[in-house]
């Protein structure tokens, strides 16, 4: 296995990197301050390609006039439990923070909350709002669309994106549970690697132009796309077609945002859609408070006890036994955000385009 | 391949035969009447493992006293938008639409409405609850947990049940999008036909008491566990425990049912669990005011267009095309219901213990 070399940063200067070039384009001082904050919270997940890796396309969008610094975000339709918002075309990095703190403001109010968002861009790490969530004893769901990428089971082209779904649930003595995944077989991302690797892919991560089942990863990339979760028929590719539908019309039709193959383009590589079927990108986010249904106390002791049954489990042969959702991400020691040479290049990039010293 | 051979009945003659047993058992006639409905549908939309061939196994249970006839469901704990339901360990396809009808009260009033259930029993086919916040014209959302039959990634015992998740969304010309599926990546029924026809199952189904990936189906049946959406990690078999997982919590931890490994068993076949860690079976019901969100004629419009976007993708060699969610379980012709002859065997026994003719 190749081992990409990587370099230590500390998060906090990432984040000061970060907040100065959002400023640099415009962005409000505390709009800035929230978009670096989600994206240092994707790297200190670990999810590296959602957080300071991406603030090159975030600038790219803002520096051609594609993403308003400045937005205007209102509320166009209320109830006492929801509410769809305009995101005034405003970075998804500030967009969805503030829809998801009207969903956990109303969850206060009548239990639970529940904000569709049109005009909006990329959000970040869909678990960034479900932890929100969790400091206020709430369960916060979100979801996104993105740009189309996966076939629906028995289609031969991308029309939908890899749409996360995010939900976490606070335990006592055990850290959360914390579930956000794509609805895809597999990430984007490692296809990308196996490209670079010139690597095969595994049966069931994506098809070729002709819609045929590929192992060669430049299959996909030249006109193919990924498959969704369950990859075929036979394993319930249709399950996870089904999954996408249901981020994608919740995030789509309903918030009045761009939908499937339509969705709005994240960056300014992506080709643009055949037609406009809405207002820019789509969020869903809800909240719901815990004691809107039980005690809290109990629920988390029942979560703790829900994590110990599941972490005792019988291994599988050549396994540890089973993960608990959100095992994977527990936030990074902070001795610093490794960065691949890559993205340091982008962000010396950057730093020459805003004059904001980097390193 | 084996045809299995059926014989039709009008499905008022089913549905009138189940309406008189439930009675017989001491349903009142209006929850009889209820619970009928549901399980009719279920052999309606050709979901035939949960429809009429399950009398049998609430007929047991009603029996032998395990289930309570006339349970008194209350409501233990309210927000304006959430309600917490003890079913009192009544049918859960009496319990089910109660809760559901309380959730859809709530949408009415504040936008959405949110309910846990526990105390339930099996709940019949998830899509019946979302079809019913169709015809107020709300998003119905409806899950339960059930029987451990699934390992986690990388487990070797089934420690959650299949879980299903149903949601639906409601067109204007076109049929609605209606999304109900288990979180495993086969159904069980569909191997327990292949023990039938003694033919292997394929790659990602099941595991065997060891914990390896096995194509013998009866290596399954004998202590292994069916997989989660997504089979294996390469395909993504820890997102499918991911939903699973999510599934369990509403219905199992925020609502005191039981959950995981210790889900009340939904008939009188199967072990009793290790331990009690709530009461009974749980569900986890939502309901959305499509108007709290957006035009209600403008999201049926866009509704139409997915749909009929989706429907024009190009489709994948060998294939017609992609489905629409909801296409595979369109009311059948009332022509009559397929009963298998172990169905029919079934119903004649039953007729003779309760005395209730049956043909």
């Amino acid at each position: 296995m190749t081992q990409v070399e990587t370099h230590n940063y500390p998060v906090e200067r990432l984040t000061e990197f970060c907040v100065r070039v959002f400023q640099y384009y415009g962005v409000p001082a505390d709009e800035a301050q929230q978009a670096a904050h989600v994206l240092a919270l994707g790297d200190l997940r670990g999810i590296d390609s959602h957080g300071i890796a991406r603030l090159q396309s975030y600038c790219s969008m803002l520096s051609a006039g594609r993403i308003n610094p400045k937005p205007n975000i209102t509320i166009l339709r209320e109830t006492a439990s929801t509410a769809t918002v305009d995101g005034d075309n405003g970075l998804g990095l500030v967009v969805g923070p503030k829809a998801n703190r009207i969903a956990m403001d109303k969850a206060d109010d009548v239990g639970t909350g529940w904000v569709a968002v049109h005009g909006s861009n990329h959000y970040g790490i869909s678990g960034y709002y479900v932890l929100e969530a969790l400091q206020r004893e709430q369960i916060g769901l979100a979801l996104t669309n993105s740009t189309r990428i996966v076939a629906p089971l028995w289609g031969a082209e991308r029309m939908l994106g890899t749409n996360p779904i995010a939900i976490a649930f606070l335990g006592c003595d055990e850290p959360p549970i914390v579930i956000d995944m794509a609805s895809s077989a597999a990430a984007f991302g490692k296809l990308e690697m196996a490209v670079r690797k010139n690597q095969p892919i595994p049966d069931g991560w994506a098809i070729d132009i002709d819609g045929i089942s590929t192992n060669n990863p430049n299959g996909m990339i030249d006109g193919g796309a990924m498959l969704p979760l369950g990859s075929d028929r036979e394993r319930g590719g249709h399950k996870g077609y089904c999954l996408g539908a249901m981020i994608d019309i919740l995030c789509g039709p309903l918030s009045g945002a761009n939908w499937g193959p339509f969705t709005h383009p994240f960056t300014l590589g992506h080709p643009e859609p055949a037609r406009q079927v809405g207002i820019g990108l789509g969020h869903f986010f809800g909240a719901m408070r815990v004691d809107a249904f039980t005690d809290p106390d109990e629920f988390k002791r029942q979560v703790d006890d829900w994590i110990r049954t599941f972490r005792a489990t019988k291994p599988a042969p050549g396994t540890n036994g089973p993960l608990i959702p959100g095992d994977p991400e527990r936030i990074r020691s902070t001795k610093g955000i490794p960065l691949v040479q890559a993205v340091t290049d982008d962000l010396r990039e950057i730093s020459k385009q805003t004059g904001i010293a980097f390193d």
